[in-house]
Parts: structure tokens; C-alpha cells; sequence
């Protein structure tokens, strides 16, 4: 769990929404609907969704910790209500009168929570755990995100992300020795991207691969980029194991849906080299990102912001892998939970590929955990005093 | 922070020592400085590694929390002495009078917490710093992790690591879709290994590589590989972000020093492929792990053992790459950050590749993290209770 | 905050309503609306409640984390709608455009967060703190708590509360030194009284006492006990200072609204006597509490059934000291926050006496703790699991 | 666990000695081994103490964390050795061939977690509770606490305490409606004290009363007060049940060994009155506690300093009532664990009465607590940016 800021989400993917708690943002922060919606709006993007992204069109409904278009300082809810959820009232009920209302789903999917979860939990009805462990879910935690964003923007910090890979399609562009005005034009580049990837050559390999996987009933992962531009110098901690910075980006980006690996800076390129060849040396003057006064600054980045577990100034820079979505048309061998016989793998409505999303939702969780960074070094209870505690401390 | 078993490390590089608290682990377990002795000596291993190694020789001194040889359910708690303390009493005294005994280091070294650190908490001497950020640490790590490995056994569940890749040197060894029975055999080959490779060929050009890096005055990096074989399904939950196992190891190997990238089971190679490729379907039968009647298995194993935040019973594999230490004699360039002059950094004696020694470290950690979830789901004050609870959720 | 039971609420007491999740419940609970709907009744109820009371009826809408009658492992949202929301669209709003719609409070309450709260996060309009920070709050509480009692009530495990003083009007009744039969029908009793004071002859002093308050414009506290009976041995532990049930409960009760104390078993009495007079003896045999043959017991109970942090296999019982409600009719003196010329304190409707309705939401925060302590020591993720686990300790 | 101030400690009441990490304390503080010593030694004066104390005359050493006379930022381990341990190489040994080198304990003593624990943890020695139930590991918290007094003095807060009743002596100093001078004079007299009471008369009577116990071979128990000076308007937050400070105060102290209740200011008083007795009224001008021109304040304090769960400027004012030390030298009766026969009670050695020594370590918990909360408002890595924050705060 974060320290300061603490967040849980629950809901079920064809329930009657999402529900979320985000504790410990300052008061006084401007916030509107319009800011968590716009974020919500991103994830449902991307050339290759399936056919749920036209029913949803998500909206937040702010249910308290905001008043007249500002956090007060007591816990934010949000409430994403499911469109689809009327044709789910009786099979997703909480009432014991609709039980059996729909049939169970016995067929576990590789590749998903479904058979673990249905062990775990003691299960016969295996939509009793994918009801949960959809990435559905993530809406919520791009809306709380979204809050974690506008808090940052108030200290300078934007987070952007773009697709640098989906399948065996490869983007030029990367964040990792980039400038901030660089990286701003990237983030816009990538907006425009129907598979928000800045390079547009290969933005069209990527779209004309999906089509491919769509034709043969196939799916894609892919890898995006986090980047988050402006970060003050020493968030995070080198004095424990949890209080590292790229250990808490880590965990919050593996621990979104289908991802299988994470990297900082150069990552796994740089167990490949000399130590000679990678590192970042040091610089003073002016060239530095910020404009109060010369300062310490790098010429390279292959350590993507982060020294031994505390932000050094430079863009932090955070590469996720997602697998590809493991429900495909030609379903795979699985075996019935209640029969044990070898049987198909259930057919869920699905994706063909959803990376350009997930680079959303990473953005949520890299802001949440960067908040919770920043609130951890600076404090403060309004945004007043927390900005007042920032600003001296760069003196 | 983990949820049931809490630890913290103390101790800087050439104080008196090394401290550790460990709480959690139910009465009974048997448990020797030996156990703990056996994985500080396996850490110190590894061709490549500077002088210090053979000035340590690390050994635990246990503390509390063990009493003729079982422990009693408090905290243990271990010390390890720094066999160098004896050269820095005033260096590193904690007295004032000892203050200005040696001079101040003021060039941050690229690569390092040095500047980050030196800025984030107010030092004009960067040693307050490099000290604690030091792999040193890993050593108490490894010590604590020794008794999660302990605890551990008890429910069948080996831990174990080898390296995978040194510089541009990849062994052809993997854990990825073995099964138990070869995981052992690949475990013992990696301990005759001088740099912890079971792949012989490999190994030999691993420590060429070393020897060149060596001469050069260069370090190198590599990738390790962390197998937890025997875990039980269940392990971790999907219903909230943190929860997920995947994440959790991730957090608890990034945040080990000089690691960049984490992945689970295929990683990143997933991203590159259709999503027919790549899952592992389920079989059911008696061809699975344990020898308690027929049950659900997989063929593969391209999930790593986790799949939806929870181990699916196969064995739990993770890759972590770690950038070449980078303390070069060769120096890099950097600034005082007193005169604020462009400088070349500070050599501090160290490691040409210390890649073998970081899987220890990255075995250890991972066993924090499987006891902490393990006790999670089956609870327990005692071996006994604990044991009881674990077996009969298996029926 | 607990450990495996994690549960936030949110919500301002004229916003939309309440929102809380709990997450740590095992599947397979069967819960219904009804089961929570029944105590937050209860914490309605009370002679001596304002005008509130009347609009409330409160009703909890389950969200998420139940499906056909029994939880599925999933966090549990739970959301309680604002009968007057209607009336505090604009006041209450979370947009903009309604901002100054009413007017603000800057008059701070002698007794309530106010002046502190809107110092801590730079108000300037009392009523973002009042909102929170009212009682209203511990509506979701006890939803939440509901949940946990029923959670326990598969265990044995009963919780009751009832009111031992209510101003200069103390009742004979306690359950200290009763065994659980005798509990049972205090429980009942309590039930009977408009005051929740299982002695009838108190009970109507306590009435009288109220309405001579109300007649004055005054208000009333009181002192409410709480007794959990049916908790096993070993709930908590010794080892460490949070680890301790008897902390952990007192917080939970001291975190209460307008409670200023908390003691357990004979609490600050046993500070007045000798040693050789308030310890509970240790007998064995037949007489224990519960049914599966002869055991360990105690023929008193002046420990509260908590010893070295420990449940001991007796009643747990917790006294809680209620201060008046300061809300008063005949206002106190204060100091307007803008102008910082004296004023009289603002008057928000309230209650007379809440005593009666403290004991309630006293339970609820109980069941949390004891709930988290319980799952902490037997583990599972699903009812059965966790039962397993549970009737194999206590042979 | 604490948010920001994370502590554990560790150790035996007869093992090498006590272990305790903390951390979170800022970089720059000016920490001696005198600065913990002189708590140390204030633990163990006191009246009607035990012989144990003339042998321990505790002594802490600092492992890490320190140096040169100031905190770095890194974890604090501090090391208490126990004078005794040369008696108990064997019978504490962590080694199994130590095993049965002392008869076990088997006669389980009411009051203490003997018996709880031995069943908790499936012991059959009881030895293996006692050794860490005992009030000895209290002494680390004592340290841990000194560290935390130290730290909150650099922001003018000041910490003391003092007995208020001792059996049925009572004193008539209570510093409920004292301002900050003349609690520095009581904290003085408290020094001068035997009995650490300043009320001269009282004192002389709590000694005869411990005289007269220990010709009886009894003990005694009492209620000790905890003033927190100087601590600025909200610490602690009304906005979750958890982050409450009264809550918080309250875990710790009724987390010390043998505290069995817990009241803020006026406490269990204030359940007895109406409303229009007890309220402390705001006013405005120079009359306020600092000296940093006009503010809020109040002429009374029956709020004990906390309203709504913050601070809100006024000595924070905390009594807990202890219950006489449990280990008789007439036994009380109780049952051999392993025969189940009845016996009488093992006889420990112990004190007669440790109230005085009680409040020393209830200033310890509340240090740790307030310089917590102070942390996660202020922030801050370093003395000087904490302090920035603070200040800045304040205008």
C-alpha cells in the first residue's frame, strides 16, 4: 500500500459500477468531472478494442471530497456506473432470489485469474472471480489516477505515455534521452495516434498488424512507455527495500492487468554492456530542466530518472511488457472445474489488442504513486501549504 | 511493506554492523545461525567480486526470537558485524568528537544515490549517503531471507536463482518450462558454478568476459533468474493492485540496488507475439507437481506461475537485470557539489560483476515475499497450526 | 490501519451519501441488505436523537463484492444515500458554478473540529470540515461493521453493547463478570430499552434525565460498553506494541466521534486496589465457555478477557466515555475565523444524547478489529477454508 | 504501525539484550548515547522497584544511523544490552544444545500472557512468552522514544509526565487546565519526586502505601499523565477513523504492558456532566500559547487538546490507568499446563509497584506518535526542511 495517499478500488466488471476511495489529496485542489472523465475517455481509446468500448463511453460521478470545484480535503469517491449493467441485473445480483439466474461458467481461461482464483476462493462459478479480475477494474484507477495528475500538475510534474511496441512492430521514438520540450511533443504526437504511438510509420505497422489479428481471431500485447516529466530531485528513499522509488513504479505497474514486465531507464539493455557505456555523468550550469538558476544536470538519461531509489531530476522513465489478451476466437484447451473433462476455453468478448490503453492506466498508477511520493518529502494538508514546502525546499 | 511478516534493516557499510528485525515467523521453526551463515556465505560468492569479500566472511549473530534452536514467535532479530568496523571507529563514529577524522566526500559518483541522496537530505558529505545505499545492506537481506527460505521448506517450497546472462554472454539455461525434478538438478549445477551459471559453456565465457572487464579496469551487469518451485495456488490475490504476487516481487527485486528491469515467466518476450503463442493450457490429471492424487496442470509455463496476481501451482519464475556497478576505474565525470567544479568522480573499492551475488540477494527477497503471502492465506502461530491450515486446504 | 481487513469510508454528512469498502472478507459469507439495514437501524434508534434521525432510515445499497446472497471474495462497497441531499444539491455540490450558493460557516464549534480543522487545511469555510468530521460518518461504519458481525457470528462469535451510564444516572447492569448465557440476555434486554440500558430501573432515570436536557437546550454523554463473547484464545499478540488487541481496540473506540476514553475489564478501577484483589485465577475443567470438553477457565473477569494484549478465552469488555454532544442550544462563546471579532458558536440541529447510538457504532468498530485479528491468526480466503482452520486450532 | 515513523523492536527479558530499529527521523538531528541514556535511566527509577533495576542500569549503544554526533536519515538501530545474560547463556541460548539446560515453566500466572500466549504460540515452556511479554521491552521503546523526544524539541514540543494516583492515593496535580509554564514546573517537581508525583504531600503518602505493599508481599497500580507541550493546531485528522490522533495516543498507550484504560482530557469525567459544563471556549489574541503575535485559544482544556481528532493547540493532556503488577509473593492460584492439575502461580521476581516508571515509557509512545503525525503533515528529509516547513506553516 502507499503511505500517504491511500486508495482502494472495488467493483465488478458487469456490476452495477466502480466504486473508489482516494485519501490523503491537500485541500483546495481545483478538480472537475470534466478532468476525470477526459482520463477515462483516453483509456477507452485505441485502434483494436472490442465491441464493449462503444457501450461504455465511462463518466465519474464524484460522490464526496469535492465541494464547488475543490477538494476539501476528506476522501474522494468516484462512482463509474457499467452501461451494460441493466442487461446484468439478475446474473450479477446481490440478492440470493437471483440465484442460477445465468448458468456458471465452469471453463477456466488460461492465462486468466479463472482457474486460480476459482482454487483460491473456493469458487464453482468461475464468473465469480473474472467479474473481478477484468481489467475492467482500471477504469477506476484511471479515474483516481487522474486525480493523482492534477495534484501533480500543481508542481510542475506532467505524465505522458505512448506505445513503443505492439507485436513484433517496433516505434523509433522513446522517451528515455529525451528533453521535457522534447517529450511534450512526443505526448502530443501520440494523442493523435489512433495506437498512441508518436512514430507514425510505425503507428501504421501497427494498426495493419491488429488487422491482421483481428482477421485470424488472434490478439497482441505490446510494450508503452511511462514518462514523468518535472519530478523534483529525491523522491523516494535509498534507507529501506519499500521506500525505493522504481520498487513502488514497479510494483504499481506490474500489478496492472497482463503485464509481465517492467524496466527503468535502459533497463534490461544495460546487463548487456560495459559499465562503462551506460551511466550518466554529471553536469552543473544552466542547461538544467528547470528555470530557477544553474543546477546539477545529465547530458543522457539510461538510468530514466531514478539513482539508488530516489528520483534524480532527469524524466523518469518506465517501460511496461503486456502480454497479449489470452481470449482468443480459437479457444484453447482447458479442463471443466466441476467435471474435471478436457473441454474449450470460455469465449469472453474481448480485445484484440490493448496496450494503447494500458499506457493509460500506467499513467494513473505512476501519478498515484508519484503523489504519494511527493506528499511523503513535502507534507501539507492544503495545496497552499504543500506547494509553500516544494518551493522553499528548491532553494 | 509486506502485511504479516514485517522486517526492517539497519546498519551503514563500515559502521559496526549490520541490524535486522524479523517478525512474523510462527514458534517452531527450526532454525541455526548456520541456516543463516550458509546463505551470507553463498551472497559472498561469485568470480568477480573486489577485495572486501574475503574480508568478511559474514557471519549472523542471532539476537533474539530463537531459543534452543526453534524459534519462539517474537521478533528475531540478527546483527552482522562489519569485519572492517575496526579501521573506521572514528570515521563512522556516532560521536561528535570524533567529527572531521576523515575527509568529507563531495564528488558524487554517476550511477549512484550519491547526488540524489546528498541533495534530498541536506549532506555536504556525500558518505552520509553511500554508506546505507551500498549493496552492503543486501547481506541483512540475505540473512532474513535465510529464515523465510527455512520457513519455507516446511511447506515444500525451494527457492532458488542462477545467473542467465553477464554482459553479452546469455547461458541457455532457463527455468521457464522445467519442471521440479530438472529445477533441482539445474539448482545444483549453479552452486559449482563460479559465477552461479548452470550452463557450463556459458559459465567458462562468463568469466572471460569477467577477466576482460577485470583488466579493463570495466565492470559488468547481467540477469539473473529467481525459480520458486512448490509454491501453492492462491498465493497473492487479483481483487486489488496490491495484492498481486507478480507486483510484489516486482517491488521486492527492483528495489534491490542496481536493478533495472523485473519480468515474469516469458516477460518481455510476450509482447512480441500473437496471443495463440504464447499461453499455457490446462491439463488435469495426475502429471502434476505433487504427489497428492490427480489435479489440474500445465504443459507450459510461459506465465511464470502467476497468472491474475495469483501462483497457478506452477513453478514461480522472475527475471531481474542488473546494471554494471558503476564504481569504474576509469573515472566518470561529475561536479563537487561544494565548489560546484566539474570533477571526476570518487572511486570507492568494488565489484567488477557482482551478478551472482544479486540472484542470493534476489532468493531472498522472494522468499520475504511467498512467507508474507503464504501467512496471508493460511495464518497460523505455530509450524504446527500453520502446517495444519496449509495441508488441509490442499485436500 | 488493520491488517488483512482493510476498509476506508468517505462521504460528507449532506453530500450524496456514504461511501466505504471493505476488502479482506472470504468468500462465501452469506450477507444480505437486510443484515446491515438491521444496525444501522439500531444506530438510529435512542431516545434523545435530533430531528435527523426522523428524515434518515438509513439504507445500504451493496454495491459490489456479493453476488447471489454470499460475498465472493471481492472488496464489498457499500453506499448509504443522504435523505436531505436533495436539499444541499447547490450547498453540497462538487461543481463550481454553485460555488457561494450558500453562505459559509465561519462561526467554529467549542467542542467540534472546526477551528482546527479549517486552521490544518486552510478553510476558510467551516463547513468543508463540519461535514466530514460529523457523526454522520459512523454510518458507515457500522454498515461496514455488520458485515464483520456477521462475518464472526460463523465463529461463535457474538458482539453486543449497551449503555452503563448516561450523565449522573449510572445502571447496575455490566458484563464484566457474566458468563455468556447471562450476556446473551443483557443483549436482549438492551435491546427493550429506548436508552439501550439493559437496567429497566436506570433506564427510565436515563429518560427522565434526557428530557430534563432537552428541556434546558443541554446535552448529554454517557459511557457505553462493549463485550465480544465467543473469542477464541490468542486474538492479538504480545510481541509487538501494535500487535496488541487491547491497542488496537482502543483505538477503534477512542477514533469514535466525541469519545475522550476507553478501559477495559475493570479498567481505571483496578488501578485503586491491590494486586492480591483484582486477578483472575486460573482454574480447569468443564466449566468453559464452550461445549468441546474440559479446558482452561476463570471464575472472574476483571482483565476484560484480554491478557499480555492476548484474548484469554473470556468476554472482551471495553467501556467507552462519551463527552456531551457540544452542540448546544444556549451557544458558547468563539471567535468568527475571517473577522476574529467574538461571536457566539453557530447552531447545527443535533442530538441530545448519542450514547445510546455510540454503543452501536462501539460494536461495529469492535467487529472490524476483532475480524482483522481473527483472519490474521486462522488465514483463508474462503468461509469454509478459514472455519477449517479455525475448529483444527482448537482442538 | 506509525505512517512515516516506522519502529520495531525486539528481544528477551533475559536474552543478550534488546534490538530496536527506527526510522524516519530526518537527516542533521543531534543525537548523544546520553540523549537516550538519561530516559533510560528515568525508566528505571521509581519507588518500589524490584532488585532487577539496581542490576540493569540500562546503557544503549547506537549501531547505525548516527554519526559524528548527528542523525544521516538512515535507520536508527539501537542496542541495549541485558546486564544479566551472563546468568542465562544456557537457559536463553538461541542454541539447541542448550535445550532443557533450565526446568521449563509450566505454572502459567494470571494477569500476564502466560497463559494466552503459551496456548497462541503451542508452547510447552512458558518461558518462551514470558521472556517477551515482560515490561522489560520496554525499556527499547524508552530509547526509541528519547530519539523521538529529541526531534520534537527542535519544534518546541516538549513531553512529560507525571502520577496521579498510586492505589488509592491520590494526587491533587492534574495539568488538565495548566498552561505551558507551569507544566514545566510541574514536570520539574515530578523529577524531584520519588514517586515521580509533584504533589509533595501525595508523594509522601504513595510511599507509605508502597511501604505498606511491600511488607504484604502485594502490589499496586495507579494512573499516570502524559502532557504533550508546544504541539501545533492539527496533527492528527479527522478525515478516517485511523488517522484520528486521539486514536492514535490511544493505541499506544494502552499498548504499554499493563495499562487497562486510557482517557483524554477530562475523560470519563465528561460522560458525567451536561454539555454546558465542560466545553472549552475560543477566544482570540495575545493570551495564546506562543510568542509569534495574536491567535485562537482557550481558557480551559477539558478537550485535553485534541477536538475532532487534531490537535488544536493546547497541551495535549493523556492519563492511563495501570493495573497493579500481577506476580505476587502470596500466590494466586491457577493450573500446570502440561498436567492440568492445579498449583499455584510461578513466582517471578518483579517490582511492587512501576507506575512511576509507566509514565516514563507513556512519554516514550507519545513521542513517537506526535513526531509521526508531525512528519506526515510537515514533511521534510532533513532538521532544517521539516523546520522550514513548520515555520512557514505557522504564519
Amino acid at each position: 500500500m502507499t503511505n500517504i495517499l491511500r486508495f482502494l478500488t472495488a467493483g465488478e466488471s458487469h456490476g452495477k459500477g466502480l466504486t473508489g476511495i482516494l485519501e490523503g489529496i491537500p485541500a483546495g485542489l481545483l478538480l472537475t468531472v470534466e478532468d476525470i472523465d477526459r482520463e477515462l475517455h483516453r483509456r477507452q481509446m485505441g485502434y483494436g478494442r472490442g465491441g464493449r468500448m462503444k457501450i461504455e463511453q465511462d463518466h465519474a460521478e464524484i460522490m464526496s471530497g469535492v465541494r464547488w470545484g475543490k477538494t476539501i480535503g476528506s476522501p474522494i469517491s468516484i462512482f463509474i456506473e457499467n452501461r451494460d449493467w441493466k442487461n446484468w441485473q439478475e446474473g450479477m445480483s446481490s440478492e440470493s432470489r437471483h440465484e442460477g439466474s445465468i448458468p456458471p461458467v465452469t471453463r477456466p481461461r488460461p492465462g486468466h485469474a479463472d482457474l486460480s482464483g476459482a482454487l483460491k476462493y473456493g469458487h464453482r462459478d468461475i464468473r465469480n472471480i473474472l467479474e473481478r479480475s477484468s481489467a475492467r477494474e482500471t477504469a477506476m484507477r484511471v479515474a483516481l489516477g487522474a486525480i493523482a495528475k492534477k495534484f501533480l500538475v500543481e508542481f510542475g510534474i506532467i505524465i505522458g505515455s505512448f506505445v513503443v511496441r505492439i507485436g513484433n512492430v517496433k516505434s523509433q521514438v522513446s522517451g528515455l534521452n529525451s528533453q521535457a520540450a522534447e517529450l511534450k511533443e512526443i505526448f502530443d504526437d501520440t494523442e493523435e495516434s489512433q495506437v498512441r504511438c508518436p512514430d507514425k510509420a510505425a503507428s501504421k505497422k501497427m494498426i495493419k498488424l491488429i488487422d491482421a489479428a483481428i482477421k485470424k481471431g488472434d490478439s497482441l500485447g505490446g510494450i508503452f512507455e511511462v514518462v514523468i516529466t518535472g519530478a523534483p530531485v529525491g523522491l523516494g528513499s535509498h534507507i529501506q527495500w519499500d521506500k525505493k522509488l522504481d520498487g513502488r513504479l514497479a510494483q504499481a505497474l506490474m500489478g496492472i492487468q497482463a503485464i509481465k514486465g517492467v524496466e527503468v531507464g535502459a533497463g534490461f539493455e544495460m546487463a548487456s554492456g560495459f559499465g562503462s557505456e551506460g551511466m550518466d555523468e554529471i553536469f552543473y550550469g544552466s542547461k538544467q530542466l528547470r528555470n530557477n538558476g544553474p543546477g546539477f544536470y545529465r547530458k543522457t538519461n539510461n538510468a530514466g530518472g531514478i539513482e539508488g531509489g530516489m528520483s534524480n531530476g532527469m524524466p523518469i522513465v518506465i517501460r511496461a511488457a503486456m502480454k497479449p489478451i489470452p481470449t482468443l476466437k480459437k479457444p484453447l484447451r482447458s479442463v471443466d472445474i466441476i467435471t474435471k473433462k478436457p473441454i474449450e476455453a470460455a469465449y469472453e468478448r474481448s480485445d484484440t489488442c490493448a496496450v494503447p490503453a494500458a499506457g493509460v492506466v500506467g499513467e494513473a498508477m505512476a501519478a498515484l504513486i508519484i503523489a504519494d511520493a511527493l506528499l511523503e518529502k513535502f507534507g501539507g494538508d492544503s495545496i497552499t501549504e504543500t506547494k509553500n514546502n516544494f518551493n522553499s525546499s528548491r532553494k
